[in-house]
């Protein structure tokens, strides 16, 4: 019994935060955990410009709404279902996200939670647990699943760690250079023949 | 940050193995955990009844593949994904249970697995891990979500118990009377109101 965690932003789908900057012209919340590896410094520099602009939660949600899955990735992530159970194990937040879980179908999201006031403004956030990535693989260990995954930046080092099967999808030079245990696959088509020859070894 | 684990056969799709009898002419594949509350020796027969009609996993295949969720299960599921992340967690097999996962759009689906040798003859089957359903929930509980549950047999007991709060989904009589502990709900309709009003309270 298999399953896969998938990362989301730079997997399946576009990063939502450069998403957003796009959509309202605002240069700053381009910033990802590339630039400010400091998650908490991350949230509360985007959430500073959120209210400086005064925007709230709907007007990301509009942005949100825009941005469409990844080339390829229904097509991939329909076959995958087919192969193995799946979950997207992601620090984004099921707000932001949901848009694209549409388009994708409703695959099982793990992520976090935003904090809204009745005007719509956002105050904050809140983590589901600490070390959410490799806790999720713990938890679906738990339930005696065999755990492959894959993602593309530094915050799926645990998850990717804690997995039966594990890679990088695409990433960028400086995570493959911090973390050469761990191998890399590039675009859907190696991603896939690695799922199934790991499928074909756990059984 | 919640999730719904909701049994598979009689509350999203009918019986399997009786839909098998139905289509295969073999009353006695009729057999559930209603009438034989031994899961090995239920399957047991089940396996002893293939093997005297000499039928394979593709026999049952076709067979499974001619069933249809239950009337209104894809319109509920459809919604209950857009308010929980949702995880189908059933004692069927993944072999039976594909045509069924397909037309449901493919949930997130814990279950267990058949054992086959290469002519297709059914040699056994092996369980994800003992009390698979109370495993499951709190295997979400470690990654800290609240769980809500709802199956409508026996051998949903220990998930419902388990569980953040949880219902009896148009059980038997029986199966009340047993548990009185545990509420029920009867229908769709009545399963979306209390499940509004439980991720309410969560919140």
């Amino acid at each position: 019994m298999n399953i896969a965690c998938l990362d989301f932003e730079g997997v399946l789908v576009p990063e939502i935060w450069v998403g957003l900057a796009a959509r309202t012209g605002i240069e700053e919340l381009r910033a990802t955990t590339r630039e400010i590896p400091d998650y908490d410094q991350l949230m509360a520099q985007r959430l500073n410009l959120m209210a400086k602009h005064k925007l709230g939660l709907r007007d990301i949600q509009v942005a949100a709404d825009e941005l469409e899955p990844l080339p390829g990735a229904l097509a991939f992530l329909t076959w995958l279902r087919t192969e193995y159970q799946v979950a997207i194990v992601s620090d984004t937040f099921y707000e932001l996200a949901a848009p694209l879980v549409r388009k994708l179908n409703f695959p099982l999201l793990l992520c976090h939670r935003l904090q809204v006031v009745a005007s719509g403004r956002i105050t904050g956030y809140v983590l589901r647990q600490p070390d959410p990535k490799r806790q999720a693989v713990r938890g679906f260990k738990a339930m005696n699943f065999k755990v492959v995954a894959t993602g593309d930046s530094y915050n799926d080092v645990p998850m990717l760690e804690e997995a039966d099967r594990s890679w990088f999808f695409g990433p960028p030079d400086n995570v493959c250079r911090d973390h050469p245990a761990i191998p890399a696959v590039h675009g859907y088509a190696e991603l896939r023949a690695a799922l199934v020859t790991a499928k074909a070894d756990f059984s």
